[in-house]
């Protein structure tokens, strides 16, 4: 069994939103010294903390959470060969998180992350506006030029159509970063002092039939609208490609959410990132995905998904064989991908039975 | 001829962004008293009023402004047969303002509308941000999560191709409203109190495939790429509708600008709108949109226009067939539209003789 401690009842905030139904996820090769700042908002929920690279390394959670470990033993125990899908030094390994959580909702942060201050200084809880984000409808098929028209003081404007307002479930919340903007390798050496500091005070839904790049530092979904299509591919060792995991992940789960009318929303909530990563070594992560992605956007813009396919397993798997088929033909490294997204619905399936009765049933 | 004032030089900021090259429209009924708060913003430009209503009366300009000033007779005389198309009593007429400018660029705004703030406390200069967004490119391609990429402190994130980075021209651009939003006739009954008080610090362009409700308060947008699209409709006076002719506009713009591959962007500036317009006259004007609305934005989601249409001129004879087509099922007032949409396109080639040369031309 993965390494399992539960806290003692702590002092907490009152009444956390979805305390029972929500993990957050880590993927991490360091002590989790970060959580300290965090703990006012986070010591109340479950975390699956994923220890990439050295199992033999201990990870010091600090005292009072309540969480799981595993490292890299304890995903190949349970996987068996299906192991064979989760990256390995490469943060990409977090997918296996949000397979083994049981609960409805994930939030997932990298380690490096902190708490920000919102404009007028106060520490902005991250975790309770995505929940935010997350319980309220999007807007996917229609822009609504107030941004997020179910938030207190902002509404839906002239010329919206009245059949559009009850607006789509909400599948993911991508929240955004302030200090260290998530650059690529190219733009941190050419621009080694930005910093952002603009705090735009806007939630959106990222329009239907539009990309948009999913960063993973700081992500909200709900697992049983759209869990399988959060697949991080395969990344790091041993792969010609790092640094587009939650790129890959998504491109897809945007195909996916567009094909079963779900919502997606970016913007708040904020956190603080603390320390860009070296842009040497993201360039040679990188530079395949650098030139791959002039293929896979336009692959993914015209990608259709069959009809018939009416959930999330479904619609991954028919999305799979178009990679195979598609992005194949560009190198092999995407038929292995292709491979790798089929084991993955397998795993999740095999890890998640009742969900998978459910879709069966439905099917 | 329409009256003409050419103001004395007065004490101007210096150096103001395309003072040559930029008109402001300005639809009205009134003595325009509220040009005194725009006084250092707009007194370099060149104004055009159009004036609704009743010919007879005058319209009082604070001193030191530089105008012309058009009413229904001068309309009339200049347009003989084809004022048909120029909507009267109503602030759609602000569109023949657009086409008796000479310049590259058009500002409009509504004469209850007054200098913002932005969070500091300083005014905004809403003209100058209108300027830079139609300065700058957009990004109808593909979703950029920091939002508009080329203003300072901003960048493409990690993950959005390069070969999209030099974006797309940019035709219009979407002002918003601090206090009083620009809400419909039954929200603005719902909501009766409600206030817009959160400034988003953002531009953004709306993607490409996406309509959004485009508002006439607060719009600039490039003349030379995109004027004959801004037809804002028949409504007011002897029309079942009114309070739709800024979506029209947009709507039909938007669908050109994505066959032309040219931005649309929204966000900042904003402006102060004074004071909400009558909801009970606004539900009677607007009652046959909301329902016509539902018809409408799905009819405009799925037009196409033929790849050989290569001029605005073009695309905008396009889409009037198939308004009467197919809205012309709907209802005859579509029909109506679609007649006006050419005899508008007719009038602006007669106005604007050399630019139609170029599209005959070229064509």
């Amino acid at each position: 069994m993965a390494t399992t401690v539960t806290a003692p009842s702590p002092s907490v905030p009152s009444t956390p939103l979805l305390k029972d139904e929500l993990d957050i996820v880590i993927p991490t090769i360091r002590n989790l010294d970060f959580l300290e700042m965090w703990r006012p908002f986070f010591q109340p929920y479950h975390l699956i903390i994923v220890q990439d690279g050295d199992p033999a390394k201990t990870i010091k959670v600090p005292e009072g959470f309540d969480y799981e470990l595993y490292n890299r033993n304890d995903i190949n125990r349970i996987l068996g060969p299906k192991a064979s899908c989760i990256s390995f030094k490469d943060s990409a390994c977090r997918c296996f998180g949000y397979m083994v959580s049981k609960k409805k909702y994930v939030f997932t942060i990298d380690d490096d992350c902190f708490v920000a201050k919102d404009p007028s200084g106060k520490d902005i809880n991250a975790l309770e506006q995505h929940i935010k984000n997350l319980l309220s409808p999007s807007t996917p098929f229609f822009f609504n030029t107030l941004y997020d028209p179910y938030r207190e003081g902002a509404d839906f404007v002239r010329g919206y159509p009245f059949s559009l307002r009850e607006g789509a479930k909400t599948a993911v919340s991508h929240g955004l970063w302030l200090n260290i903007p998530d650059y690529d390798a190219p733009t941190q050496m050419v621009k080694p002092r930005e910093r952002n500091t603009r705090y735009v005070d806007a939630v959106m839904t990222v329009p239907k039939g539009t990309l948009f790049p999913m960063c993973g530092m700081n992500l909200a979904f709900d697992r049983e609208l759209i869990g399988p299509a959060m697949y991080f591919g395969l990344m790091g060792d041993g792969q010609p490609i790092g640094r587009y995991d939650d790129m890959w992940a998504g491109w897809c789960m945007k195909v996916i959410c567009d094909h079963l009318s779900l919502g997606v929303k970016t913007g708040l909530p904020y956190l603080w990132h603390s320390k860009a990563s070296n842009p040497f070594v993201n360039l040679k992560k990188e530079y395949k995905g650098i030139f791959w992605q002039e293929d896979i956007i336009p692959f993914f813009q015209n990608a259709t998904i069959p009809k018939e396919c009416d959930t999330v397993q479904k619609c991954y798997i028919a999305l799979s064989e178009q990679v195979r088929e598609k992005l194949g033909k560009i190198d092999p490294y995407f038929v292995k991908l292709a491979d790798a997204m089929v084991t993955w619905i397998e795993a999740w399936d095999e890890l998640n039975p009742s969900a998978a009765a459910v879709e069966n049933g439905k099917a």
